[in-house]
């Protein structure tokens, strides 16, 4: 274990095996700012977040870390505008904080601004028809700041991937080992790049944390830049070579990290450009974006696409708010209207009802965006501890929550976010 | 050895114990992008640059590793201006390049544009009257990038240093325990700030990368955020407080780094801020900055004042420019007056003619500035590796320069340099 112990998602499992079935501290309580992480000259003992240790990615110090990524592992930068930046209209609309809805998993209506705190929301942001009506702070995170995006990074990866499909860069019924040999004889080797974006892959690949033996953790100590695996994959892409198949691919929805991380090598090796270059030259700079954001990378300086991007939350909302223009914004066609368009016909429902995720009856996924197919067509970037990009269009809405919620699993926190947002955009659409 | 792996200065020792004597490549064949290093998805085992066996630090993989410190280490930023960012006027003047002048230790005139690549320059860019006359980019380095300063950073220190005690939040006759009580014991706990900002400290501590049993070794590790030492100081404030007395404070310059990492833990005692915010909120935001630096950290957090920064080429410039306009740029008192004309006024000559640094005739140290007292009163931040900002006042010249030079050490770099620097000068102040 003393090997993996840099390691995000050896860290992400071990909170989930610590933190099950506790009682954690309140949003309040576990206030990072309050609780005063990293203060100090010296902090004392008991106040260091640290790598060494894995304590960074412990509830609840986690508050303080997604907001510090950088401080514990290397990173490779992705540039913001150096041009004009984009500065959004601002028309806050304090009434959103008394909109009443009705969490899923409990009888009693619960109020917008209830939902901040029951969630450990560090940021709140909504655009509604392009304009800021609602944007708070809480803890760590300040408006000059950066959060991690966790999975919420495989959207970034996936839209590059769809780009490039719309571009004709990649043909999305070519299969993995034609654009990289080197995944022949791996379970990506015969998946075809539509069967990737979407993650319908068969692999023989789990990230049950609980289970010592599975593979999530021979992938993480791959991407572990601070030590080299003896015989064995010692980088990101070393290890997606190993992947072996499990079942057919193009069938059921496995949500399966590897795949945006053969994405991204997919992107890189036709682009000769890394993601966060790509990103940042095709996406964060035309958007006129104000804060540099960053990867973490492995030992071979390969950006970890599947999770590791941490990005400030009005630079998050421009990308937002261009998807849901349709890839236009700052005056600019920054994506291709018909790769939005796809992103919001969504993905296969069958595959998705018959995966893991089934309890969210009625969705997609589709180049690495969650569809949720309700009456307003809202689509969505998530990753765990509650991250997401939501939108809505028919509300007109953007929103952006950064968060730092002790559970991992989405599953815990869309109770009281997904009713919540969906109330909000029904305010929106009626005004 | 295994746990100082990823340590900066006993990487810059290895180096400086491997290249002694050693005949290296030339500019143009050391060049990092002609030798691809982290080029390809995934690179190729020989082209990858990595934390773990120390190679991002070798020559000459140090020609990519300088702009790209954050790949290998844990970092905390220095934000950048979120306003309006200054913009230089640009007047370049290709006479420059022809410029000849005398090296110290060579009977033959050589030319400005041959000691570019004598000396590995990755970045050059001179001001004249505040107009860019000269503006050079080399192999890694772009327009847009970072790199790392080294000694560079010290100047920042303690030029913030020398800001408290200007504004009177420090006592320049004050002693380091009056500041920091976990001083007291250490050298640093009867030194006063001013011996401390103008190194005149007594110290026992060694920066003989040669001598296993050097002090250098134990900062180093002490610093490292990787690994946690048992039974010793763990951060660079733990460190500092074991550092001994040895000989008397205020007579002799003893150009050490512990001072400079003393100096950013008394700055930071004192504001509440470390030197990376503090740097961002006094002088990086109100120059008009264009990009974010960042400085490397410890394991508690603590940024390396005294040599761990990375910034931007022309917004080096910037805060060149500020300081030869005695405080005031980008129409702002930035700095008081005062405090630029006491650095202008240079240090204790005799204090550093006893010193190890004494080849440098008639020069002196102040709040952590060199001056060299020539005949236009010319003085610099300097950093390892060739990393300088020189300002000749007489000249209204501010000159940067970022390199990569194969030898650590000032001394094998400035007989092409200074004599360089002094041309250009007479040649503008000619103009």
């Amino acid at each position: 274990m003393r090997k993996l112990r840099f390691s995000f998602l050896v860290l992400m499992a071990s909170i989930q095996a610590n933190i099950f079935g506790q009682n954690y501290l309140d949003f309040n309580e576990s206030d990072p700012v309050k609780m005063g992480w990293m203060q100090g000259f010296p902090p004392s003992d008991d106040k260091i977040v640290s790598a060494i240790d894995g304590s960074f990615f412990r509830f609840p110090a986690l508050r303080y870390s997604v907001c510090h990524m950088r401080q514990f592992m290397p990173t490779t930068v992705v540039k913001a505008s150096n041009g004009k930046r984009y500065k959004f209209k601002v028309r806050l609309d304090n009434a959103i904080d008394n909109i009443a809805f009705m969490p899923t998993n409990d009888p009693k209506p619960m109020l917008w601004r209830e939902s901040l705190s029951k969630n450990y929301t560090d940021g709140m942001l909504i655009l509604h028809k392009g304009k800021i009506v609602y944007e708070k702070y809480f803890g760590e995170l300040k408006p000059d700041g950066l959060h991690a995006a966790m999975s919420v990074s495989k959207t970034f990866t996936g839209t590059l991937g769809g780009l490039l499909v719309e571009e004709g860069l990649l043909d999305e019924n070519k299969r993995g080992a034609y654009y990289i040999p080197e995944l022949k004889g791996s379970a990506f080797g015969d998946a075809t790049i539509r069967e990737i974006l979407d993650m319908t892959t068969g692999l023989k690949y789990s990230e049950d944390y609980s289970n010592p033996k599975a593979e999530i953790w021979a992938f993480s100590a791959a991407g572990n830049p601070f030590s080299k695996i003896e015989n064995g994959p010692s980088n990101y892409y070393e290890y997606l070579k190993t992947v072996q198949k499990e079942g057919e691919h193009g069938e059921i929805f496995g949500y399966k990290t590897v795949n945006t991380d053969v994405m991204g090598w997919i992107v890189s090796r036709v682009t000769g450009k890394s993601i966060p270059e790509l990103l940042s030259e095709r996406i964060w700079q035309p958007l006129g974006t104000h804060y540099d954001g960053y990867f973490q990378i492995d030992g071979a300086g390969i950006a970890f696409a599947g999770g590791g991007f941490s990005a400030n939350m009005r630079d998050m909302a421009m990308f937002g708010e261009m998807i849901r223009k349709k890839g236009k914004f700052n005056r600019k066609q920054i994506l291709p209207q018909e790769l939005i368009e796809d992103i919001m016909n969504g993905g296969d429902k069958e595959a998705f009802s018959k995966s893991a995720y089934s309890s969210l009856k009625g969705w997609s996924y589709r180049n690495m965006w969650w569809h949720t197919h309700n009456e307003h067509g809202a689509f969505a970037a998530r990753g765990v501890h509650g991250q997401t990009i939501y939108i809505d269009p028919k509300a007109e809405m953007v929103l952006v929550r950064f968060s730092s919620h002790p559970e991992a699993k989405n599953s815990k926190i869309d109770p009281t976010s997904l009713p919540a947002y969906h109330a909000v955009a029904k305010y929106l659409l009626s005004k």
